[in-house]
């Protein structure tokens, strides 16, 4: 399992990906989930990955190919496209792609393959955007109304951000609010594990502004996870019924 | 959907259930999910539901028919039963018959009709007890380590669950504690939905102590949830990074 989560704010964007996978219960492997293509100061695109690694992993390197590619063009490199609406189609058609490969390898076995991805970034000039994209390929967009998108194990972490995230949440509470949503579901599901990628882009600067990993002993995520649940308790117990 | 919880402490059982059944999204109604069968001093029981709704009707209602049936024995009748363990028993075996009968009718639509259910009670003389009941007729039972059990949408309410609940909680903090739980599910899930029905049974009472239909507009309800929010929101912003 997996959770990522972002934000598409006012003053920028916050991403936040936990980095476990797991083939059953015994099989449990840390890969990163969280991907960077920057061109300093004229574009930025971070892309999250849920679902079956066969199907992320190759669908990231293939991207990469076609970035690489000499040959690419506007319409196959994401570094080249010219809007993020572009950039989200040739992401979600190539998603679709592998997906169904690896469905077909594995029809035999009556198993499928799924994976979504959360696609955010923005080029000069251009609006700072996010899209979830589904594992057909199709997607949708967060928006002011819906500031934040979320793939993978997205419950346990929901309500928080729901009473606290805002458009015009700033940067620090919102780097706040991804870590507490990722606590709440780190203590949920054991399928979603430490440790974690935080990247923070600003409006309008495309390029990653910080990028931060939080290892298991983090004792500053710790220290904020204790202080959540203390406050937590502490609300609980003013309240009357 | 449905959100069934139950907590299982020191001084008593608190069982809360929202009361929304629906087919499709533009079909919903109000169903009651909580039954009570109760000789007060001498047995109390308490069953929620959640899943399909032929399946839980026709179940409680077969229930019902075996403890009005005057030839009905330890066998068949809850109210009979000499545990909870064997009440337990005999909701399980029927309600995996009562799935598999409805799941045969639905065979040649390639539907499943699936549903699970809480049971809670004591026996005088006998330990209060709780029980979750799968589709199957298996269950597992609320113990020391984990006081409370959820059926239905359960994951959205479970953090504020997991953070205060002990087996030591006050009857009065549980009964916040699986409101704030609700709470957070309502907000998040549309197929859950009030009016709720909260019930409280104190240890070795056996008897109902209080029950309560909670309806959209309830004052202190509504006062409750607003005050949760306000400590969220007061503890999010006293948090730093």
């Amino acid at each position: 399992m997996t959770y990522c989560v972002g934000l598409l704010l006012n003053e920028g964007m916050v991403l936040l990906s936990d980095t476990r996978t797991n083939a059953g219960l015994d099989n449990i492997s840390t890969y990163r989930k969280m991907f960077i293509f920057e061109e300093p100061g004229e574009r930025i695109i971070a892309i999250m990955t849920a679902g079956s690694l066969s199907v992320t992993q190759t669908t990231i390197a293939r991207l990469r190919e076609a970035m690489e590619d000499p040959e690419s063009t506007p319409e196959t490199s994401i570094l080249l496209a010219p809007t993020m609406l572009k950039v989200a189609d040739i992401v979600g058609a190539m998603l679709a792609k592998v997906r169904s490969e690896v469905e077909e390898k594995l029809s035999a076995m009556n198993q499928l393959a799924s994976a979504s991805m959360i696609v955010a970034g923005q080029r000069k000039g251009g609006e700072m955007r996010m899209f979830l994209i589904y594992p057909e390929g199709n997607f949708i967009e967060a928006t002011e109304d819906t500031p934040f998108l979320q793939i993978g194990e997205h419950k346990y972490g929901k309500p928080i951000l729901d009473r606290v995230v805002k458009r015009t949440t700033s940067l620090a509470d919102a780097q706040k609010a991804v870590l507490l949503s990722m606590d709440s579901t780190l203590r949920s599901n054991l399928s979603v594990g430490m440790p974690l990628d935080l990247l923070v882009i600003e409006r309008d600067a495309c390029k990653v502004d910080s990028k931060r990993r939080i290892e298991a002993g983090d004792e500053s995520f710790r220290a904020m996870s204790e202080a959540w649940s203390l406050a937590l308790r502490d609300g609980f117990t003013r309240i009357t019924l």
